[in-house]
């Protein structure tokens, strides 16, 4: 099977010197084996094209994905990705994914609300995380938010595959439209005055979080139902929010299923 | 006050040029807010150099602490941790802190040990994770592990002023004079036989954690009492390693608290 491919359209030219341009979130730069298998196994996902490593090709075909890349050496794809890249011998290169509809959600589902978190490890650890725990989107601001590409991508090792990403460009106005969906909406903060595993927590379920020190914005803790925090014993207060992120979806999910 | 400063020891010098030479453990190189204000309220952390920027000595005065550092223009912490770190005007060079002696750990606590991850932000975050959730040490590998300063110290967000870095030549050997000291050792494995969370959990009590990837060693696995797993309904069956350290710290006070 040949990498699936969109079909050509016309090339943006840049303005200086008429060579072809490309918008910045026209295209997701897939690399690493967890992250480019688990592309190459989403129907949705568009390849427009894939290079690997003779060793990153042999772990393809190893692994029953009979798609025939094209073979580099290594030095091509440390060249295109730096040298701090972990990718194993593989990279692709891939038309972004749409996100779902807020209004096509299931009724059952938990999705989080990442405000302004910046850091590409830091949301490609939470997007690892919500695809372990079944979370089904997550939604960020259009500004202020990594590309569901490189740094994150890798990070998410193939989360982006399961998990939905929802770009708007007013938190707050979606929140209010999950409210209305019938979202129970709870924002994360080191000093939430109630104990996340105290509070009673049922499906539809919006989990929201704040970038690392700044944490929710005034109108976004102002639009939650709740503020939680998670009770933590020790001589520091708060986590990494990837950490915090993944002990709430544990004490979310935990409580969901016990009902 | 001044900064804490050791008392000069004789330099080594390199046996090609004769310079002073640094043995790469001799020096922690802290930076940012929380892990330069967390070292300079610990007084077992001896200090030798303080810099900071206008604003960073402004914050360090605003919070109470009396310390003179030496004002340098942001571009002089930049160029010595590249630019990349976010090092928020401050930056100090200290010597690293000594770890607790296995037999001095106290009879109710929790450790982590922690087989060869190399990743200094997974390390450090979590450091950060385990001092929130009050645990007395960390076990290292001497070789394959990252050391106990820059990236990992600013990860770990003052956490190293909290938790004790213990290391060891052999994990096996340690983790076999931790069950002598009475100690629980339960390794974590996405593929463990067992939920954490059905455990019977008790003080004192070793969480034992493996790369990414690799996953626990064979002799590592072999020494625990039991290999865990966190229970993940999703599409992705493993977290990422500080994610999964949270989680499981969570379960564990969680369980030792209840008894």
């Amino acid at each position: 099977m040949e990498p699936r491919r969109r079909p050509p359209r016309p090339a943006k030219r840049n303005w200086r010197d008429g060579r072809p341009e490309r918008e910045p979130r026209d295209v997701a730069i897939l690399y690493g084996w967890h992250t480019v298998k688990a592309a190459l196994e989403n129907p949705a996902r568009r390849v427009h094209k894939l290079w690997a490593t003779e060793n990153g090709a042999r772990r393809l075909a190893e692994s029953g994905l009979s798609i025939t890349p094209e073979i580099v050496r290594p030095g091509f794809i440390d060249a295109r990705l730096g040298p701090d890249a972990v990718h194993q011998g593989l990279l692709a290169e891939t038309d972004p994914l749409s996100g779902p509809d807020i209004d096509e959600l299931p009724d059952d589902c938990i999705v989080m609300v990442l405000d302004q978190i910046t850091d590409p490890h830091n949301v490609g650890a939470i997007l690892r995380s919500a695809a372990a725990f079944g979370v089904r989107a997550i939604v960020t601001t259009a500004r202020h938010s990594p590309e569901a590409t490189g740094v994150l991508a890798k990070s998410a090792s193939g989360a982006l595959e399961y998990v939905g990403m929802v770009t708007v460009q007013n938190l707050a106005r979606c929140m209010e439209e999950l409210r209305s969906r019938g979202f129970q909406l709870i924002g994360l903060d080191s000093e939430g005055t109630i104990d996340l595993a105290a509070l009673t927590v049922r499906a539809p379920l919006a989990l929201v979080l704040g970038a690392e020190g700044k944490g929710l914005r005034q109108l976004t803790r102002a639009t939650c139902d709740q503020v939680a925090r998670i009770e933590l014993p020790g001589a520091i207060v708060s986590l990494n929010v990837s950490n915090a992120a993944a002990v709430a979806l544990y004490v979310a999910t935990r409580s969901i299923g016990v009902k």
